[in-house]
């Protein structure tokens, strides 16, 4: 169905307060809208989906400081929802980066995912600030040569300011996310050969058979195997959260968010040139069909851009149906 | 041949002596050194060979610091190696890092590739710090769905530090690295397919059409590609140097160094039980062979100790030849 914003806004934000404040639903919906805007449907409100989704969710407690110094904080979420804290250690890797050129922020405990890294590492480069951000979730991709899932979807993404808009690219470490094994599970659906393997190493294209076993990484092979690692060890050991081998699918999310202020070198307004530069260039290059390069993140800015003009934002019917979404009046 | 670690070093030392100080020499030795106990080989001495290797290329003058900040410096390496500098900018970022939390250090104009990552995130990582290092070289590696050269290789690195040895991980972004390329075309040989495209953009495994033409991400898709803009974006707009479309091969490289204080996190004694225990369930993970998994750095960790204990290593005799150096008098 097609929708306005602004009522897409005040019903997911109305469900979220279940067992939320209203302040902290309406953080939390401004994601969901911007993932629906975006065309980024997998991690928009299909999320929202199923009994221990993030409005089922009761917060254990007030999320809690944990340790604070002038460039970093780590926070205990005390399974308050990911979107919420992610969104929180951004404005606050924000705050100190600006102020002191770097910053590390880390979520620990969590409830699920915080969605798509770019919306918050686009928000760190509209601020002049380089973002980086990684996540763990519960294990369910192999190591490289390995059977049995050690690490998370885990991925990782970068934003860059630019002159126009900021440079954005993320990218989960597995073939797909988690959330798409459920789908397909649910739909009665197979998955593409060679993005996963059943509980004996087998590929296996039935969505039940690797949720027993794995997820493979991005690339099949020992580099994708060793960005998950990187990923894992930055938002689990780093932090203080878990790591590896633990499949409760409870206090396991972690998240950390980096900013650098490009002032520690060349500064903002040349990096921005440079960046827009280095796009021009990139996408100057000859293509074999009469398209020009699509850089990473362009296609979702283009999307969210169309959305935000119409006013108007289009939504799953099925989804909308399940979690209790309604059209405008008319 | 085989030759004392010893007589390996004091050669490569003197040989680039030519247009080094004796002190830049050892720095740069040690690296090759490293590199060949380490097995190594496509990032060792033979990089020596040819006639616009490192040491014959004479630096257009003194190193020179471009700016300077309590977490950062931009240095311009004025042809100077890249081993060399990137030494410098490692020594750098762990001091700044020890002292304040966080260092970035970027070196511009460098004389070819500081070698494998690997080399400087492990050291990084034996200060207890966190290393990531990314640097970019003459374009030669296309953009998802483009054909013409764009990225250098590119390659990225990550060390953290452990109980034990630091985890350590580098990859190039593209699919193989450019000397891979002019090997193969010196030898006669093909490359392997899916590695490279011509100048029509159409697959090859001729190595001068590949030279001619552009490498392919290391995944052959838009999230490698995506890996490569990061590190290109790093390691060039950043630190003002040069970025995409530059095949001069002249004052193109740069390197990007950072560290982190896993003090501004859970500690750093915290930090490096945790990363232990992360490695050992990852190794406990089943695999479809006898074998247990194999980290990434492990194998070249495990030649570079051999090699120690032995103190002796293994040199290619034809790479040994052209370049002069000569076996242990018996």
């Amino acid at each position: 169905m097609r929708l306005s914003i602004n009522s897409l806004r005040e019903q997911v934000t109305k469900i979220l307060e279940k067992n939320l404040s209203h302040e902290q639903a309406e953080i939390v919906a401004k994601y969901f809208v911007w993932a629906e805007m975006s065309g980024n449907k997998t991690q928009g409100i299909v999320k929202l989906m199923g009994a221990s989704s993030i409005q089922n969710i009761r917060p254990q407690g007030e999320i809690e400081i944990v340790k604070d110094t002038k460039l970093s904080r780590i926070i205990d979420a005390k399974d308050n929802p990911a979107p919420l804290n992610a969104q929180i250690a951004t404005d606050l890797a924000i705050q100190k980066a600006s102020e002191h050129g770097f910053a590390i922020v880390g979520v620990k405990n969590t409830f699920s995912s915080n969605g798509a890294q770019a919306y918050y590492v686009e928000q760190i480069a509209k601020h002049d600030l380089i973002g980086i951000m990684c996540s763990r979730s519960p294990a369910s991709q192999a190591a490289f040569g390995g059977i049995d899932p050690v690490f998370g979807t885990d991925p990782i993404g970068f934003g860059f300011p630019s002159l126009g808009e900021p440079l954005v690219f993320d990218a989960a470490t597995s073939t797909m996310t988690y959330y798409g094994l459920v789908l397909a599970k649910a739909r009665g659906e197979t998955i593409p050969e060679h993005m996963a393997i059943d509980k004996d190493g087998k590929s296996t294209t039935d969505p039940a058979a690797a949720m027993d076993g794995a997820l493979l990484s991005f690339d099949r092979s020992y580099k994708g195997s060793g960005f998950a690692m990187v990923v894992e060890a930055l938002a689990g050991p780093l932090l203080g959260g878990a790591w590896v081998d633990n499949m409760t699918f409870k206090e396991e999310w972690g998240t950390i968010v980096m900013a650098i202020d490009p002032d520690l070198m060349v500064g903002r307004e040349q990096f921005k040139e440079n960046t827009s530069d280095m796009i021009a260039k990139i996408k100057s290059s000859r293509t074999i069909g009469d398209s020009s390069i699509r850089l990473p993140g362009e296609s979702a800015q283009q999307q969210y851009e169309a959305a935000k003009n119409s006013g108007e934002v289009e939504i799953d019917d099925a989804v909308a149906n399940e979690i209790g979404i309604f059209g405008d009046k008319s």
